[in-house]
């Protein structure tokens, strides 16, 4: 069940009152349709509201960050590690924290990478632009010798094979891969994993619109995205 | 490759300066040994020297604590967790950190359980006096309803069955085996897990009496350690 907030695009913009405010909204509905754990599948929003939610709720939240920060420092051999974030991620820091909480030996080399995540979102992949922007982000990475690096936002992927031409040789950690391990154990675990060999059923659900969404977000997952639903539209942030 | 450090214990009693000294002698001594990653199989040293090490050595530093903290977190479903430890590692709190760094609304039910190790470390496990202590120290835990616990302790899941019979129906979380699942990943993830389907070899040392220590490790381990190399030796702490 995946609820996508296209009518509060872009998080970026907004307070921490009104994230949170907004993340509760969206887990009572996701609660509602009677989901066994919610994913906050994004690094503004998890910053703002992971321990917020985790207090609240009877059901597990795990968000961004932890996964990708632990396995980044499983991977690195030479104890220097590459992140690519949007600016507000850099600034808050909370990659270099969950960093040095699993390795206090391990130097986080942070890049801010301003209008990749947007010129994703709305462009050309094979774009001239992009391509010079990766190269100049990538940049600090080449010159500290980093042998791992994060991708920091969920866009990023998106562009990992221009990634990987300016980064040779480097481990790219990838938030949705590794969340999706966390979440896998947890479930495990928790014995809520289900079972039964089928891919399962996917539902989409957005509160902007949702022909707009079903186009990007088909391109993104790489799958046809069947009917998209229309929740919690609620007033645009003032 | 094992190093116990027998004439250093217990390590409680000694300041947090002599252990982080201790660890750096034994971790320049595994280096010189050729290892690729070095754990820190116990919790106060962990506690007294994991960052110090971690900063200080190229080859990887990996400790209790976070391993365990990590499993409760994805173990638990009503989000009380319960934790048996040495008094020093409950009064540390650093295991309350590390859970709510992965799930801030978990609550850690901590019991100090002193006596426990050393009546484990010295005794007949099976002794009348342990049952008793174990009833005592796993009373709070099934008041609190907890679903999870953590054996906080080295020497605890050598008790495990009597644990098992107080905690009916809860998941109990060992350092042991967390630590090697860690071990495992991260080997992996660095590309430095061995290949080939053999067992590997072993290698035993100890600070203290090799005797006494083939008599006890045979016990904990449960195999023949074959020859315990005398190693550091050193003067036993003031």
């Amino acid at each position: 069940m995946y609820f996508g907030d296209t009518a509060w695009f872009p998080y970026g913009e907004k307070t921490e009152e009104q994230l949170r405010a907004r993340a509760e909204q969206i887990a009572a509905w996701l609660t509602e349709q009677g989901v066994k754990v919610i994913v906050i599948a994004c690094n503004t929003a998890t910053a703002a509201a992971l321990e917020h939610l985790q207090t609240r709720l009877q059901v597990p939240v795990i968000g961004v960050m932890t996964p990708e920060a632990h396995a980044a420092v499983q991977a690195t051999r030479n104890k220097r590690v590459g992140l690519l974030a949007t600016e507000a991620t850099v600034r808050s820091g909370s990659y270099a924290r969950m960093v040095h909480a699993h390795d206090a030996g391990v130097r986080l080399i942070s890049v801010a990478c301003p209008g990749l995540a947007p010129a994703i979102q709305n462009g050309d992949v094979f774009d001239e632009g992009i391509v010079e922007m990766v190269r100049e982000y990538t940049a600090p990475l080449r010159e500290a010798g980093v042998d791992t690096t994060i991708l920091g936002c969920t866009h990023y992927p998106m562009v990992e094979r221009l990634l990987r031409r300016q980064l040779p040789g480097v481990t790219l950690i990838s938030s949705g891969e590794e969340l999706a391990r966390e979440l896998r154990d947890s479930l495990r675990r928790k014995d809520l994993l289900r079972t039964g060999g089928d891919e399962g059923t996917y539902r989409f659900a957005c509160s902007g619109d949702p022909a707009a969404f079903r186009e990007l977000g088909s391109r993104f997952l790489q799958m046809p995205l069947g009917e998209v639903v229309r929740a919690l539209p609620g007033p645009p942030a003032a």
